[in-house]
């Protein structure tokens, strides 16, 4: 079920096979990707200078029923049919909401995804999950499907800003958590985050763990909820601190939060729990989930968490570096504690 | 693919069987589902007591976003967790709503339907098609998502009043028309439509025939586009004639256009054109799609049809009773010409 990734090269080519066989294209943006991510895409294809645009507003604050109405909307004043083709443009939001609207689109038109930013490079566009928010909460409404083609070019990270680097850098120290501990050693061994795009395949690493994972449970069933790890915090104190704090910052403290419940709960020993807070923390600094927030203030946005069961939070923890047990039960006290026996 | 079917007695045990393995269920009904049906259901189960229902307002132009948003909201503010299960107590357009509702809802819920017309019990509840009209243009959002289970109680058929059976009669006769001519003249053999209900075995065999089609060919690639017959055009004077004329209608209308041009383009004789209009006529008196509207006010409205080609529209037509094939182009100029030569 799992969208086939091409890099590079071999994206132009699969670009270009695309262009040759839909009758109708269409390209979603933002008002970031089209000033400095499209002008490459015409580059690459002239071909792609006669796909008609729709241009959205960037931010999750729009990652919303109304920008979705407005998709909507351009493809019904386009005549989009049924073999249309949805180019999408961007990062991780216009990503997910792309895909939702062309999925849904006269029962699902094909969507093809070109991510823009660390964070969808690594993580985000991989793996088929399309979504919107709702009532500011995240992705309430969505749905599992695939795109089409799934294409990377690693240029379009050159002209990122620090921020956004940091976000996904995020993911991919995640990745070396919940599966792999020789590329979490190999992340570790980078100076900085800008380090990164210095080397390209430790991006496109990242990328091939989220696909091995979501290819063997599209549907999130069991062992794809490993890749939460760190997530169910982090959406909560995203939502909490009203989008203060960026969604690869509140993954980081979502991770040492879920670390320190790791050793709480006798799953995770005191040398790896130290080994993961001190590898965050040299690329994220001190601040962290306590200094950040309250108990209190957290636990009323974990209530609309996607994944909780009835009586408790269902959450991801470690076993060790490179080994996550999704599924696991978390009492409200269980948070608090952590608050209480909080790392020296 | 499908969604299991279960009549009557079967019905009740499968409901039962839901009461007991889901965690939380939810209830969908309209204004006339929660006076008429919700009592019937209360009768044969009474844990559906405990069951929150959420009723949303009757009718085609209640089909819309607004309408949809009320769902999600409504499962938002019961905390629908991902285990729930959406009860669907309705006809086709309910069934269609929170069919979508539920399969977007945290990336899909389960839905179960309990339809409540003739229209959804012989048609429109069968086959995983969910959707919500935009911009007043049918069905233009929605996805491919089958129930797990569809329930029919026959008894809930009793308090429909005459224009919902004639609405549902329609296709009935259409699935003898399409796929199976021992069923139309079975068909033709009742003296008036309200005679199906002493019949419930040809209700029946109408959702057989309609599940048999839909699991060969789920997604509408192809085989299943046949239960368009007289949907393309009927679809087009139900958006034209804004409502005035009913689905049900609107479909009789435009398989007599159908099978006109199927016999114009050479493809069905004479004889089987006349059987079949006087056969739509017996139920439906004289009139048509001629007298209704003309081919100028007709053709605007099929632009947005989501099964047009690029050049031209896309038609099922028939080659004799019981045998329809899909996917043949028809021109603006056919349409015009079956205008120009009405049978006398």
């Amino acid at each position: 079920m799992n969208s086939p990734l091409y890099w590079d090269n071999e994206a132009s080519d699969a670009l270009q096979r695309m262009l040759d066989s839909y009758p109708a294209i269409y390209l979603l943006c933002d008002t970031n990707t089209k000033k400095h991510c499209l002008p490459l895409l015409y580059n690459i294809c002239s071909k792609t200078r006669k796909i008609t645009t729709f241009c959205i507003p960037t931010g999750e604050k729009n990652k919303n029923l109304t920008t979705l109405n407005h998709i909507w909307q351009f493809l019904f004043e386009q005549k989009a049919i049924r073999k249309s083709l949805l180019l999408c443009l961007g990062g991780g939001i216009l990503c997910d909401m792309g895909g939702f609207a062309a999925a849904t689109w006269k029962r699902g038109i094909d969507f093809a995804l070109i991510p823009t930013t660390l964070m969808a490079q690594a993580d985000a566009a991989i793996g088929g999950k399309t979504a919107i928010n709702f009532n500011q909460v995240k992705n309430q409404i969505g749905l599992f499907q695939p795109a089409v083609s799934t294409l990377f070019f690693t240029d379009l990270l050159h002209s990122l800003p620090q921020k956004e680097l940091r976000s996904g850098f995020a993911e991919m120290l995640k990745h070396g958590l919940i599966s792999d501990a020789k590329y979490w050693d190999r992340l570790q061994k980078l100076n900085s985050i800008d380090n990164i795009l210095q080397e390209p395949q430790l991006i496109r690493q990242s990328a091939v763990i989220k696909q091995k994972i979501t290819s063997q449970d599209f549907k999130e069933q069991n062992l794809r909820l490993i890749l939460n790890f760190g997530h169910t915090l982090g959406h909560a104190i995203e939502s909490a601190t009203k989008g203060r704090i960026s969604h690869g910052e509140a993954v980081i403290q979502g991770m040492q939060a879920a670390a320190r419940l790791s050793f709480e709960k006798g799953m995770l020993s005191s040398d790896d729990e130290k080994k993961i807070r001190e590898g965050l923390s040299k690329f994220y600094g001190k601040n962290n989930i306590f200094t950040s927030i309250s108990a209190a203030q957290l636990l009323p946005y974990l209530q609309h968490d996607k994944k909780r069961d009835n009586s408790s939070f269902n959450f991801t923890l470690l076993k060790k570096i490179g080994e996550a047990k999704p599924n696991l039960h978390v009492s409200e006290g269980d948070i608090r504690k952590i608050w209480d026996n909080q790392p020296q």
